[in-house]
């Protein structure tokens, strides 16, 4: 059985629950606090030394880490439906959208960093507040002038079905969600997001319908 | 003829670079000067509305963007010499290597970000540089102990031939080098990464060897 230890919140386990999910496949959930700092005990460390989540162990007890990877495995190991288009150009497009919200936005507005933000430069909630928003609306403004710019999209990021993009992307609309962002100015994303969350695998994929959600 | 729009200390401008080198193919080089944040002209927001470097220019007119889908459009395009493994669970763990660094280092020290630190949150020079630091031990803490855990890593990241993880590690090491900070507790990084700047790839990407080096 595929068991994914992840966290209800986390965007990166986020990414994999959707992946999993568009694939119909089954999987075990074994949540880690993030708050609790769960993903730093010795246990989880031996697992994947980076400390972090998610963690996906495959049916051949293959230990696999960082989302964007697991999701290319996921997408090479069971080919349909596929999560990448077949054309290259259009493949590079779709990994592009992808690492905008991946190696972009996200990574400056995961937990670890708002923590050291706040426990190590002494940033108050305001300040912090206002760093997680510039680094929405900086990549935002870039992914929706993508979007409207390229002939590429569709009802998705990439054409009429969902790609590895809106995997990144609606997790990250979720979060810029909960952190109150003001979205108006991004009718695209919105729209995208908004066709994503009416699939069942998006829904069943939501933070909120994870075990661990409180 | 295809065409890099970079700038001579971007890692991410590095990365292609060597990974067009790896493949052996012919390129101009279109540097644009971050420091004076000519990425952020009209002419470059045109090419790539996220202001952001590197863009490369297809010799099919085609414009990429983002340096980890162009390594990986380069792969599937110009297949000799590869940049991943063929076994999927091997391409996993190279692909999860680079991510390391692609998403959970680079993103946090870049020079839009440092900019950000100063120019916004107003921290001090001393505040910037043990943020840098700061995030580079976490990231290579974590790359080093996965290389020297995991029975993949050869003379390179995995195996005995430079991948996708090399390419994102060398410039990694690099601006690391250059913010001055220790690396001694990484002997597996160093090592791999003094085997990478053997080869005239590598050295023919290296930021010093660039037309806009200065």
């Amino acid at each position: 059985m595929t068991t994914l230890y992840g966290y209800f919140r986390s965007s990166a386990a986020y990414r994999v629950r959707i992946a999993l999910n568009l694939k119909g496949l089954a999987y075990d959930q074994a949540p880690l606090n993030l708050v609790q700092g769960e993903q730093l005990a010795e246990t989880n460390l031996a697992r994947n030394p980076q400390g972090l989540v998610p963690s996906l162990i495959t049916d051949e007890g293959v230990t696999l880490t960082q989302s964007m990877a697991i999701c290319e495995y996921l997408d090479e190991r069971y080919p349909e439906p596929p999560l990448l288009p077949e054309d290259i150009t259009e493949r590079a497009r779709v990994r592009a959208l992808a690492q905008v919200v991946a190696c972009e936005i996200h990574p400056l507005n995961n937990l670890r960093v708002l923590k050291h933000l706040v426990g190590e430069l002494g940033v108050d909630e305001e300040t912090k507040l206002a760093w997680y928003r510039h680094w929405i609306a900086e990549g935002f403004q870039a992914l929706e002038s993508l979007l409207t710019a390229e002939a590429g999209t569709g009802d998705f990021c990439h054409g009429d079905t969902p790609s590895l993009a809106d995997i990144c992307l609606v997790p990250q609309v979720y979060n810029a969600e909960r952190f109150e962002c003001d979205l108006s100015a991004y009718p695209t994303i919105q729209r995208i997001s908004a066709n994503c969350r009416a699939l069942p695998a998006f829904q069943q994929a939501a933070p909120e319908a994870q075990p661990d959600a409180r």
